[in-house]
C-alpha cells in the first residue's frame, strides 16, 4: 500500500528560489582581483537564471557536463546552482593536479563547455587537444585572452549573463537526475568520478544543516577555505543557499594572511577548510603579538584528515573556537560522519573533552555505517577491535562515472568499502587510524601512523610530524618519522623523541629514524602526501 | 543523465536503528496509572521489533491498517514505531470524537487491528458492530477487560511483546509505502483521511531538526502535550527518535497540575501543546505565590490556533521561555511553516519582537507556500493583500484516503487548497488571518476575527475573547465577542471595550455585541469550537 503523499521531487532549485523568497537581503562576499565583491542572494538568483538561459542560448542543453575550473568566486557560485537547476551536470576540476589528469578528467567525463577563471587560461591550453568533446569555453574573473582557443568559441562570462533570459525559470525532473560529478584522486591509476543526483545533494545538505550536525543557519557567517573543486566544497555552499547564511569566500590563491584578514573584518563565525588551512592559520597568528582577532569564531571546521590535539587546544585557548570535524570523502557528497558533542559530555575536564573532540564522529541520519574484517565480517562496536569502514545511503555513491572496472573494486554487496581503517566506540563515534595503505605492517602487526603522529606532535619540539613505512628485511616495514621542528634551527635530539614516545606508544612502535625537513609535501586538496614522503625515504 | 547514487529508501527504521546505536542509555519518560515509567531507547527498539513479530504471529501483515486509542504513552510510543516499520499502517484515532465519527472512521480505514488503552473500552464497545474488518483488539495500559468482545480476539499487549521473536528485524521496502493514516474532522461531513507515506515522514523529520525550525536536539528534554492521535503528535516522536532528545509524555488525561509538575520534576526544557494548553498553564500558575518553576523551559512551542501577545509575553516574563508557533495541518504532516526568529531581528524592541513572534512563520525547506485570490491568480507579498494559502511539496497530501469527491474539492492542480486566508509578508513570513469560514463579511469588506480577539486578548479585563460573525439584516454578518473576564464577577464595561479597541482597529470592525461568558467551548483537539460559538449566539 502506497502513501498519497504529493510526489514532489528534491531539487536544488527549491533551495535558491526559497533563499530568494527568504534571504533576498543576505549575501555572499567574495575576494576578487580589485577587492571585496558582495552580491544579495536575491541577485544572485537572477544571474544564477540570467546564466543557465545564456549557457543554453550557446548550445548546452540537459546533461550535458559543464566543467568548471575556478576559485572560491562569487561566478563560481553561481555556476553552482546555474547548471545543476537547469539540468546539466556541474562538473567541477581540481586544477591542482598534473596537466595530465586534468586533460583526463575533462576527456573522460566528455565536459561539453568549462567556465574557467582567467587565471588558469595556461593549463586549458595545455589540454585542449585531449578534450574532443569541449566545444565551449566561458571565462570567469577576468577577460578573455581571446575569441576562440584550438578552434573553440570563447565567450565572457558576463557576456553569456547580458545575453540570458530575465523570464527564463528553472525546470522541474525527476530528482535522481544528475547534478555534479567530481574526480577523485586515486593513489594509483586515474581519477575515478562519482556522479551526484538532485536527490543525494537535497539530502546531505538536509544532514549539514541538522542541529545535531553542522547545525548550518542564517545566524551563521561561513568562510568557505574548502575549495570549490572539492567534493563540493563539503557541500557548504548548497546549504548555505538552504538557510541564508552569509558565506564567505577567499577567492584566488588564499593565504593566511588572507583567511586571518577576513574573519576578522567580515567577522566571520565559522571557517571550513583542509587542517593544514588551520595549521597555516596558527603558524601566521602570534598571539603574543596580539596583533589579530579571531575571537568572532564559534567553531572552525577542520577536514581531509584528523587534526591533532595541539591544535584543538590552540583554536580553543586563542580563538574561544571550537574545533569540528566530520569524516568522509568524495564518495560520500562527502559527509558520511559528524563529531557532534553531546551536551552531558560537554562538562567533561578538558582532557576527555579533546579526546572525545578527536574522534572522527558518529553517522549521519540516513547513512549506514559497518566496520568488517578482512572477509567482510561484522567486528564488534567495543573501542578497540580494528577493521575496514564500509558505508551506504542516499548520498553514498554506488558506481564511479563510467568505470566498471574500479566500481567492481569498492562497491560491493550494496556497500561502498571506504579504504580507511579504525575502531568504533561503543557510543556509535569512530576513530580513523588510517588509510589501510598508510597503516605499516611490522612483524605481522599493524602499527598506527595516525597515533605516531598524534604523539610526536604533542612534544614541544615538534610542529608537524608525518610517520611512514619503508621497508625492513627482518620486520617487513618499519616506521620512520618526517618531522618539521618547531624552531627550524633546533631539531628536537632523537634520544629524547623516542624517551618522549616511549611513556605514549608501544615501544617496538617507534621509530627507527627521523629526518628533519622545513615542510611536509601536501597533495592538491591539501593533505599530506605520504605517497611523496614514501618514496622520498624509501631507501 | 541520471546520478550514480545508491538507491536507499527513507524509512522510518533507520531512525529507531540509528537511536539505538548512538543513544541507547537515552529515554523516554512517560505518566502511568502508577507513576511516571522511563524506558531507555535500547529497551523501546527492542520492544519495538518484539511488538512487530507479535502482531504478526496475530495476523497482521504488510499494508493492513492497525487502528490506535490511546493517551500519550510509552506503548503508544513503541507502536509509533513498531507498526510502520513492518510494513503495517499507523491509523492513529481521534477518541475525543463522537462515537459515529469514531466508527466511521475505523469502518473507512478498514482497520484490521486496534490497540486500545483499557480506560477507552467502553467506546469500542459502542462502536464494534460497525467495523466488520475489525478482528484483532490489544489492549494497552491496562488488563483486558476479557478475552473477547463481540466474536474478535482480545489480547494483552504485553503478551504480544512476550510472543514476539527476539531475533525479528525490520524489512525493507519502498520509500513510498504507507506509514500511517490519520483522519481530519471536518465541520460538515465525515472525517478525512490522509495516508502518510514513509518518505513524507522522514523529510518531515529532518525538516523538524533543522537548526533554523524546531532545532531538534539531543541535548532538548519534551514534553508532549500534543495528542498522539492528532497529526502525528506533530512528528515530535520521530524527530525525537532521529535525535535521541528525552521526550516526557503525560499519559492519561493530563491536566494542568500533572503537565507543570513534570516540567519541574524531569527540568523539561521544551514544552508541545495547543494553545490552550498554554493558556491551561497560565491559568493554573500563580507567579505571585512562587509556587512552580517552569524556568528550565527555554521555549513553548503552541499550535493549533494562534497564541495571543499576552500569552507570548506571560510565558517570556514568568517561564523565561520563547514561544514558538507554526502553522499546518493534517494534510501536511502536519507542519508547512516554522515561525524561526533570525537572529538579527532578535535585538529588536520587545513589542516588534513579539509583533514577529505572532506571525506563523515562514515555509519550510522543500515546502512551497502560494498565495491565492478566489480565482486562483497569484496574490503579491506586500503584508496586506489578502488571500488564501495554498501548498506544495514531498510531505503535503495529494488526495484523500478512498475519497474521491472530497479529494477534488481541496486537491487542485497539483496543490492543496489549505482554506486558510490571510497574508505573506515581503520577508516571506506568513499571517493567518482567518479560517476562510471564519473571517466576517460586512458590508462586503472582510473583518478578520482573529485580529479582533488578539486586541481584545490585550485588555488587562480579558482574560480569553473569541470572535464570530452573527447575521445583520443590512451589513449581512457583523461580529459578536463572546468574552472570559479576568474577574469572573467583574466582567468589563462594553463601553470601555468600544473605546479600547478603537484605538487599535477600524471603527466598523468593533463588535456589535458583547458576550460573558465562564468559558469558551473547545473541540476534541483543543481548538476553540466557533461553531458551537457560532450557533448559541446566532440569533
Amino acid at each position: 500500500m502506497r502513501g498519497l503523499m504529493m510526489d514532489r521531487p528534491l531539487l536544488l532549485r527549491s533551495f535558491l528560489q526559497r533563499n530568494e523568497q527568504l534571504h533576498g537581503r543576505r549575501t555572499v562576499s567574495a575576494v576578487a582581483d580589485d577587492g571585496l565583491v558582495t552580491r544579495t542572494y536575491a541577485d544572485i538568483g537572477r544571474r544564477a537564471r540570467l546564466l543557465a538561459s545564456g549557457l543554453a542560448g550557446i548550445g548546452i542543453g540537459t546533461g550535458d557536463r559543464v566543467a568548471t575550473i575556478g576559485w572560491n568566486t562569487l561566478t563560481h557560485f553561481e555556476a553552482y546552482f546555474a547548471v545543476p537547476c537547469m539540468g546539466a551536470v556541474l562538473h567541477t576540476v581540481n586544477f591542482r593536479l598534473f596537466p595530465d589528469q586534468v586533460a583526463y578528467i575533462l576527456g573522460h567525463a566528455g565536459s561539453r563547455a568549462v567556465l574557467i577563471d582567467a587565471d588558469q587560461w595556461p593549463l586549458l591550453e595545455q589540454v585542449i587537444d585531449r578534450c574532443p568533446d569541449l566545444q565551449t569555453i566561458v571565462v570567469m574573473n577576468g577577460p578573455p585572452p581571446g575569441s576562440r582557443l584550438a578552434g573553440r568559441a570563447v565567450h565572457g562570462y558576463e557576456d553569456v549573463i547580458a545575453a540570458g533570459d530575465a523570464d527564463y525559470d528553472f525546470p522541474e525532473f525527476d530528482e535522481n537526475t544528475a547534478a555534479g560529478l567530481c574526480y577523485t584522486s586515486a593513489t594509483t591509476g586515474n581519477p575515478k568520478g562519482v556522479l551526484y543526483s538532485h536527490r543525494s545533494m537535497v539530502l546531505h545538505s538536509l544532514a549539514h544543516c541538522l542541529a545535531d550536525a553542522f547545525g548550518l543557519s542564517e545566524r551563521m557567517r561561513i568562510l568557505v577555505a574548502t575549495p570549490m573543486f572539492h567534493a563540493n566544497a563539503w557541500g557548504i555552499p548548497h546549504s548555505a543557499a538552504l538557510t541564508g547564511a552569509v558565506l564567505v569566500l577567499p577567492g584566488r590563491a588564499p593565504d593566511a594572511a588572507r583567511l586571518v584578514g577576513l574573519v576578522e573584518d567580515l567577522q566571520v563565525t565559522h571557517l571550513c577548510g583542509a587542517v593544514s588551512v588551520g595549521v597555516m592559520i596558527r603558524d601566521f597568528v602570534d598571539p603574543a603579538a596580539a596583533r589579530h582577532d579571531l575571537t568572532s569564531l564559534e567553531a572552525v571546521w577542520l577536514g581531509g584528515q584528523a587534526p591533532t590535539e595541539a591544535l584543538v587546544r590552540w583554536f580553543e585557548e586563542h580563538a574561544g573556537a571550537e574545533v569540528w570535524q566530520g569524516w568522509g570523502m568524495t564518495e560520500a557528497s562527502p559527509l558520511a560522519t559528524f563529531n557532534h558533542v553531546d551536551h552531558d559530555l560537554r562538562a567533561e575536564p578538558t582532557e576527555d573533552r579533546h579526546r572525545r573532540a578527536l574522534r572522527q564522529g558518529a553517522p549521519l541520519p540516513l547513512v549506514e555505517l559497518a566496520l568488517v574484517d578482512k572477509d567482510g565480517h561484522s567486528v564488534p562496536w567495543n573501542g578497540t577491535s580494528v577493521g575496514e569502514f564500509r558505508l551506504r545511503g542516499p548520498w553514498i555513491a554506488r558506481e564511479y562515472f563510467d568505470d566498471p572496472e574500479r566500481t567492481a573494486e569498492v562497491f560491493v554487496d550494496g556497500w561502498y568499502r571506504t579504504g580507511d581503517v579504525g575502531v568504533v566506540d561503543p557510543d556509535g563515534y569512530m576513530r580513523l587510524h588510517d588509510r589501510e595503505k598508510d597503516l605499516i605492517k611490522s612483524g605481522g602487526e599493524w602499527i598506527s601512523s595516525v597515533e605516531l603522529e598524534n604523539a610526536l606532535q604533542a612534544h614541544p619540539g615538534v610542529s608537524e610530524a608525518v610517520v611512514v613505512a619503508v621497508p625492513h628485511e627482518k620486520w617487513r616495514e618499519r616506521p620512520l618519522a618526517c618531522i618539521v621542528p618547531a624552531d627550524r634551527a633546533n631539531p628536537p635530539d632523537p634520544a629524547e623523541l623516542d624517551d618522549f614516545l616511549a611513556a605514549r606508544v608501544a615501544k617496538w612502535w617507534i621509530p627507527d629514524r627521523y629526518e628533519f625537513v622545513s615542510s611536509i609535501p601536501k597533495t592538491g586538496v591539501g593533505k599530506t602526501d605520504k605517497k611523496q614522503v614514501r618514496e622520498q625515504f624509501r631507501s
